[in-house]
């Protein structure tokens, strides 16, 4: 199955569920009907590639997404020449194929890419929407369907790394949090097939181990390992077997974090 | 559609809309008409790309267009050999394509550019305005009718960049600012549609919100940003919700720096 | 023999003995089960790598086991071109393969790896389970006979390096520490045909050389090095000798630490 | 045009004007007769450049130039082998086509190179003369019309560049300055067509200016921006907007260092 | 003569002189017999690489020696392909080849290595012993007659490296020291032909010279070079100036250190 | 003129004129004959390059130097495949060459190159002699008439950059210095064509010179500037302007130290 194949499932496919907690679904919408790019900002695994598969999936568009990290480079993006038969051959990368297509290209922790990205992403962001694909001569102009999202996670910073204002400020911006305690309970219980009751205690846990960010944990726990935990449960794992390797390990490796989030743990189902 | 071809309209093209609010057309014209290299300083999204497409519209130039970034080499300007059917073919860079057809070439945030970029400038900006290509074993004069324009923000200087004295001093050079309240407004319900009344309310708010900067804002809120914002209340978005997405939430991250933005936003909307 | 062959056998191989301490295989089956990714934690030599080559065999898969390093990237996991013949040809990296055909992947010291693997990483930890192969235009969709198991040693942390929240909160993990004297005394046994007897003082002097960690030592002793000295013993070497080599100066270049080690020693075997 | 025939060019070009100011020009004709290299020390703009040039010209030799950079290596200045038409071809760099064909080599900025330069620099340098080019197996005697010339600013050193003595011990040394105001506002007259008493007023504004460096500004402003002051004022600006773009914006990005800067401009402009 | 025909002679080679201290041929004999990895510890030129090559020998195996560097890495190791007549073919490294052929590889100075030799040496000192060769797609298995040995020296390891727990624990270790007097002078008269009773002056004047390291010198001083002082001597060089040369000159630069070393010289030699 | 020709007539060439001044040439001697590497020590410019060529001669030898560099690596040395044609053919570098065909191998400033040329110098400062050339799969062993010769400055080394006590106690050394004043005279004279009374004059100066360093100066005058200053006298320009541009500029930057230094010139020539 080649990236295209998916692609052009992708914009047919069932819409991946995602329950809105806020305006964010108009925001989207206005964002691709105004052909503004968009950034998402918030914590780790609170729904954020959920919500731009969704909107994608509801738009009817492909979606081409990018986890950057250190070394991704514009090239990774554009794409490169592969020497095949003694001939070099272009092949297009995921952003040049959004743009090329049409479709939404989501570039998830967008500040974890090089810097040589923004010479791609200012042009495509400006009101001429081009993109300059230097290797091949080519400059692309990103048809109506085209739209760029990118997102990052404010509190997880480095040093090192940010956005600078001049690409910052050329995005509608969204802030993104947890979602509401009903509505987690409800992504929790369709995710892992767990009863919504058993789901609700779960949600009421994460609440509580929340609350411990800042002090001894880095990252609030993700509405991912909530259906990590619930999953196994329903599998027919005891629950403080299920809730130290989903909800305590993956969080901290210090032993008395550990026992204070198995306390939590303790607290809540005995 | 090829980089000559688009090169080649712009030569041509509608002259993109600009407010000139000071002697800065003046200054670019004599420039040109001097041979002498122009360096624009001036915050983020204050309009000096958009000055540039002007001008060179104006002039009936060919524009090309280069973001500079960490990586960006000699190379990336002036050329490269690329591999094809097992032979190398040059392909020129785009400052190297300016000086041989004429045109305004502009860098820019010239400073985030590799060092190498000085063996390309320097000589370009000389009496003698000459490009070595050391690669192709040319060494081109520059026409009367090529211009190097370069930008950079002396507001956002990395502690690790700037530009030389000895590339500084080859310049006539520019502050830029943002646009005065009233050709602010004009531009902001031109390229939005929004009643200019409004509009004006937008750009009284981004006054305020400016004077915010250097306590807890690292940039001032640009043009585009509020042209973004009217965009979104124009195609009907609430205004507080436009005006978070747009003016709050790309300039900061930190919740008590965004209430106080929104504090500003209702006292001037209510 | 290559990899494939191996692979292949290893899927019908005599399961590696191992000696379970706790609800970790039950864990691992779960985890299998579900379809999640799962992390191990703990010191060097404890018996990660062998639970998982247990795991593996008494499960009928295949394993790719590999060891993290500075310089590992994307690629050297995915696969690259190699030029053969005038062509090129794509060969799958290991994780490639085990996608393809099914198995475990294993990621020995996963937090030495450069980030870039994040890329490959996060899809395939998603509920997607997707590894794309941007070099081949290839996405493949990961078999449910695929799992991903990754470790690392909490003990040992680069300043620079740790695991990134957003990739860590994707794994269901749990903690291994060294086994309890019983189960170390049949493992060092086994291994070395030792009489039990002696093996048992082995793992007494092994208790009180792992006490002195944190004040002199960096790490403590590990199962590996005391089936090592219970080898060298039952090749007739003598006591002492065979253990300065194996419990002394694998642990410290330190005169005054290995003579303490050494008094350890005397007070065990006289 | 080709580098050869520029080159050949230059040996018979009109000698570009340049107004000695004390022995330089006995020194670089005994350094060329006596064959030994030379080096220039001093500020960005003072005419180092043009001297060479002056030089290369009546001496009748034609003149390589090379502004060196933080990414500049040996094989920039003696050549690579370059791929076409499946065939390996050698391209000379300058150095080596100083070498190769007599003529002056002039390394502007010299301490900016990359270490790997010495290389080549310290065999040119002995009383040996050779150029030895590993890649293609030669080892090139310089001819007795070759002459090696560097230069570097001693007022703005990196400070982790500076030339190694065994490097800065091999050549023959001169510092250079500004003009003195009479030969300083004939070179402004001359180059820019305005008028030799307006010109001294705005050399007179230099000498003021220049006073304020090591303060407020990292160097003081050059002939060059003299120049182009006087070129804009001739073509019909206002001296106090030619001024403001010449040399005031292009030496500071600070407000109150930039006022001081106009009031020296008043003051001699009113 | 190609490096397979050395190490085939080196199997069948008279055996290198050397004189046993303690129980290290035991000790290697043991390792080997058991196919364990060794690890020898100790500093500068007492021995290490002598003592590896008279057990070779004494084994009858052949020898794979690698002086480990800042730049060695796995592929340095194991092979890599080149490109021959249009073809590539793959080269062995000389870990690839003691696997393959059978034999003793010896990493001289492992610490040095990159990180990425990690991911060769941890499967290889299991008790899998295997060698994955990623690029050719084969896993060798270690036959019986293949050891590896790896040196360091613990007296001299730099900050930002040392060998990481996890490595270092899969090694049997023993800690070498300059050899006793007698066995020193025996080899200093066997390798340089001067009578024995001058060598033991030089061994009783290297005692001397060694109590001054860790005040003024970084190493004590090695029996290489007093075999190269014993030459000297033995060719007709002044006692005084052989010394100056081999035992002076080498260990520091700082005049009133070798003022020191030179009154020991004097005090022995009159 | 190809490097092969070079080196073979160096070892019949006329023999550099060289004034001995102390054992120098017998220890040279005595090294070649037993073999053994020899490690020069000393400042800048004080005879190092030309004693070797003096001995290279001597003895007959052809005479293979490499200045080294922060980037010289291993492969600079030993040679490296260059693609022609369509094949790769492999070209030996200067030291495989000095082993191939016997002669002197001199790295001057050594301790310049990268870490990777320990693992050729080790195994040819053994006792062996070997070269392996992994990427021919060769293993040269050195003739008899090979000898390496290595140079560095103790005066000037860098802060990351030192000989490891590995490497360093693999040679026998020597420290050099300026020559008396007497022989240094006879060069000056010799070199320059100045009459020796002058040229003592020269020499004494450089005396009080030289006392100057590491108060105000990184390093004494070499003898080379001196040659430049009496060629530059002979050559019929002023002592003043010619000790200002050979003696004082080569030296500083500083003005006060360079006033200091004329003074000197003043007091000598009046």
């Amino acid at each position: 199955m080649t990236l295209s194949t998916v692609a052009a499932q992708s914009a047919d496919q069932e819409i991946p569920y995602y329950d809105s907690v806020g305006n964010e679904c108009a925001m989207f919408e206005h964002a691709y009907a105004q052909r503004l790019p968009l950034l998402l900002k918030g914590p780790t695994g609170c729904g954020k590639t959920r919500f731009v598969s969704h909107m994608a999936a509801k738009l009817g568009k492909p979606l081409f997404t990018v986890s950057c990290h250190d070394d991704l480079t514009a090239a990774d993006l554009t794409g490169r020449y592969l020497l095949q038969g003694g001939e070099t051959r272009w092949v297009d990368g995921p952003l040049t194929r959004a743009v090329r297509e049409g479709g939404i290209c989501y570039l998830d922790e967008v500040v974890e890419a090089r810097k040589d990205v923004t010479v791609v992403l200012h042009p495509l962001t400006d009101d001429r929407r081009l993109l300059p694909l230097e290797r091949t001569g080519e400059l692309l102009e990103a048809p109506d369907d085209f739209m760029l999202v990118a997102s990052y996670n404010p509190g997880y910073q480095h040093i090192l790394k940010s956005l600078k204002p001049s690409t910052r400020q050329r995005f509608v911006a969204m802030t993104f949090d947890f979602p509401p305690p009903k509505v987690e309970r409800d992504i929790v219980a369709r995710e892992s097939g767990l009863e919504s009751e058993r789901c609700a205690a779960l949600v009421n846990l994460a609440a509580s181990l929340r609350a411990m960010k800042g002090q001894d944990l880095e990252e609030g726990i993700s509405t991912r390992l909530l259906v990590y935990c619930a999953t196994l449960i329903q599998a027919g794992m005891p629950i403080r077997d299920a809730a130290r390797a989903t909800l305590v390990e993956p969080l901290s490796d210090d032993a008395d974090v550990q026992e204070g989030l198995m306390e939590a743990v303790q607290a809540t189902f005995g």
